[in-house]
């Protein structure tokens, strides 16, 4: 069986790997405070262009989300986010554990834009009982979308406009941010995301790491006391030098923005092979996720040798999946994969 | 200026302002455990037809959702309601405070169905991750909703049945409780809805009391315990009887039954009128509240000497409102409200 | 059987009733936009010298403690308060149910002093791993204290001073404040109060009225937002003009002062009568409740006849009791019970 | 520098290393539901002696306490634990983060006694207002303590008891379990804590693992939902065969005992050393922690060399210091570290 149903299913990058063998034995400080910490986070500023904001390196993407929206709202703002949002849909609750409403947005394509988030801010404003409502006090959009999509600069420029103009936080879920950021037609850098959010950040687990993810917080007044928020929702690693050691891998020469167009390599491939047959596409994605529409009788055979993972019925006999490639994704499993398209 | 935009706008029935003033001097335990709250408490089971419930007393309506919802949950279940309910858009996110997610349906009545409280169901459990999203636990519905609209017996009992095959509680929000069991048309008695939930309450505070909500507890794994939560939630009233006595009188001669009636025959005659003059409604509400759709400029003379509350725009030049009986509306206010609306 | 268990056992000061009644079929907006709320703000701003002072009112105490808690507190953060404060002894964990640790600090007499505070926040900031500790935000004391003692003038300036020094905010627990205001040999006044707390609160529950609590915030950073954070909570009381006719009766013409003194004065004889019979007592306080040792075969006599509530144990065979006095403890059950004291 | 002053400073066990390196390539399913962990829980279960329990995975130990103890408690109950308990004072809240207040018992070697919690649930039974207070739910305790410490099995036995007296849950935190089971004069083996308690965690982290807390529940009403909790607060691994895989390395052929053993044999030869000299001890350890009271001109001349975790200052010229030995400590280093002690 190969695996094509998500991005984490192998281990780490071997580069990494032989980073946490060679330094196995060396004694370091706990909880982040160690020297590969303290270097992967200049690098990572480094990369940003981002010499004053503060990093810190969290184990998960759920805990990352979390810790990040919980430090950053009042207790009665919640967080406006597509309707597939990963936070809305996939976390079991867990923003709203902490106490906040997710204020879900419809969407289709896995974006929201800002006319969207200006008419929720506006409902809000013009509300006579408004403090019977929850007041949106932040922005969550994921980049690339959980459905491979992808926020031009105009349109982030535009989402980061109105959340001056309602004074919302900008936050960046960055799960998948290499494979955004390597996409052919993506026109925003590392930095650009970095200069138009307050905070967001930068994925390992899905792109090369064991495990890891590295926030970055340009806006100060979310630095203050981001230890205290980790520590407390259970998110500070003892060791925590193992994510420093990682992500000074991934970001000490380029490691991260080359696995990452491999990926999206290899992805393009399969979507070029799925086209060629005349497959719909539900998304159209250019990132490392394709959601093919199947007939169900092909999909079966697919299924034989590769997983998916299914994500839903198209009428009665076609079904849309998704197809994950991920840095560790080889040329033999494309060539197969595509041959049995083909064969189709 | 006449008030028509709510249902809590004056104080409480004289009755029960009587019943204050008379045993306001008297020496009583506090904190709900007194004759009064006893005696109460007796006459709702009577009432309910439900001899084993346990009765207890809230202040509001935000603070009874959250404290039974709260009370009710595990932490990772959720409470399935129709997108227009109280706790989706008008509590602040109270129950996201407590830590669960509101599972918001949509609704374009003010009601849910047994058919989408099954989808809901089948959608997590046919999940492969299914522990990766919020589980179903709860249907929170109102009686009437909202939008002043009334399930009818079968599809509460449809709504009981799905709750029975997928271990969900059923709570009824009866914030409006009287006005919709008193309604033209209505078929379900207190006695039905104590038998079909797992909880529900009857309002206080909109019917005829200064504050107040009786919650009814018919599943006795909800029972244990309730007074903690209640306490913790900061719900329990020091000086307890006050909810008692108003309860009391509410409830000992058919008073709350009464003045409900009132109110949804003062709301018929406007609608009658308002209907006489061919205009639409947005909703088809046989309660105390009605949502006519006026030209802007009909409304606008009407608020030279009513007050309403405004939902929202139709097009450009018609809008929602909302007009409110209660069981304090006079007549002399209904009949200058119809020969000012005769006269548009 | 009369009762000196607590002191809010009887309804409220017959010139509330009367205002309350007075009141009672006046159409008014809800949640506390009416005119006798916004001139029950005003007259506490003008009896505190506090002109700039947010005012709201809750309706009780533990819904008060917790809403301004976690409003005021960073998720992180802890509130310091004496073992005894009724945050940590008698709210069923309402303040770490909103998230926050209590932090106690041992006392004998309900008080804390500065110095306790000093050390608190000297071991928070020398700990080399702070993130990992709950860092103080905030001080809670109660005047009167929840053993009926008071701060004297010099003891809560040095609070005052710790709290700048160490960033802290300084909150007053008023339930009974009135009592500790009128009380022989305090020191302080309500604007003293005012003037050296962050955010205090003027019971109104057991001084006066059937239930509220006014919260007076002198801080303005605590001040945005208190509206959203009370709706949320379940604080805000849907006709809040209840609490507005309260409390301006209350504030307009000095009946709060009057009633708290005639409770101090009323408990003042019973001290002395116990004095006078010579035992002991486990608080030397000079307000409302008094906490006499007695045998327990006195005690059991007078129980007889009079209810107090049990505190504990003094070795085999005395106990500690409380005994409360309020506004509306009458002449004739202070003479009763000091002619039965004599008589032991 | 040569460090002692934890036992995670250095990464894991090569054996661990080897088996992550050698399975890195491979693809497996996410978040625990591969082979590695099923065979771990597995191995877990055997030599546990119980083949029912559930056992599950988690990163961290301040995860794993906020999680087991959120999932176990009703919201209105709180866990008794030792005042130097982990979750008392070290971890930022966590627990009251999850709404739990924590009931800290006095404690002087970090451990708890039968008669206290037996104490603390009769003050609360015997409350006549006992809905005002917190409600004794769990029970935890660290195996060894915080100071290194350990309860008997007679001790054990006495907490279990009044666990079942008082339907409390019994939780274990063994964050460095082996330590305490390896350590002379214990008598209680792995299985004899499993059967006492309702769950507990084996801690990775401290013992030989890069991370990683294996949650054993043997309480069947626990096990429910348990996966839900997991993903809620942030707590599952996306990887979870790296805890699988470094588990069964751990328990496949007892590895995890005998490095716990090598801990506690280092340990001791320091503490010989130290009594050697006539050095006092804080708490009496048996294992890997040793607490020695030392002047503060010895300790200046071994911080030269050496690092450890300062605890407190003894009057004005000596200090309680914690040495950690771990899994990883060499021959070498405690050689070095007897010597200077021997010519202080």
């Amino acid at each position: 069986m190969i695996r094509f149903e998500s991005d984490y299913e192998e281990g780490c990058h071997p580069q990494l790997m032989e980073a946490l063998e060679r330094s196995n034995l060396e004694q370091t400080p706990g909880y982040g405070e160690d020297e590969y910490c303290k270097k992967a986070a200049e690098a990572i500023r480094r990369v940003c262009g981002a010499p004053e904001a503060a990093v810190h390196f969290l184990v998960g993407g759920t805990q990352t989300n979390m810790t990040v929206i919980a430090s950053a709202l009042k207790s009665y703002e919640g967080v406006l986010c597509a309707s597939s949002g990963h936070i809305n849909v996939h976390e079991t609750g867990a923003v709203e554990y902490t106490g906040h409403k997710v204020l879900a947005l419809d969407s289709h394509d896995g974006k929201i834009s800002a006319r969207q988030v200006e008419e929720a801010c506006r409902l809000h404003e013009s509300d006579p009982d408004m403090e019977h409502t929850v007041k949106p006090g932040m922005v969550y959009i994921s980049f690339p979308s959980e459905y491979g999509t992808l926020y031009s600069g105009s349109e982030l420029k535009a989402l980061r406009a109105v959340c001056n103009k309602y004074h919302l936080l900008l936050y960046v879920d960055g799960a998948r941010l290499g494979y955004g950021l390597m996409a052919e037609g993506n026109d925003l850098s590392l930095a650009d995301i970095s200069a138009m959010s307050d905070v967001f950040y930068i994925g390992g687990t899905k792109v090369g790491a064991l495990f890891g993810e590295a926030v970055v917080i340009n806006n100060r007044f979310l630095a203050d006391g981001f230890r205290y928020h980790m520590k407390q929702k259970g998110g500070m690693l003892a060791k925590g030098r193992l994510l420093g050691i990682q992500f000074l891998q991934l970001f000490s020469d380029g490691l991260y923005f080359r696995i990452s167009e491999h990926a999206d390599v290899q992805a393009m491939k399969i979507k070029e092979a799925l086209k060629g047959k005349g497959y719909d596409f539900a998304f159209d994605s250019p990132t490392n996720q394709q959601f093919p529409v199947l007939p169900d009788g092909h999909l079966k055979k697919l299924e034989e040798k590769y997983s998916f993972s299914f994500r839903n019925k198209v009428g009665n006999d076609r079904s849309v999946i998704r197809i994950c490639t991920s840095w560790a994704t080889h040329d033999d499993a494309i060539t197969s994969l595509i041959s049995d398209i083909s064969a189709l």
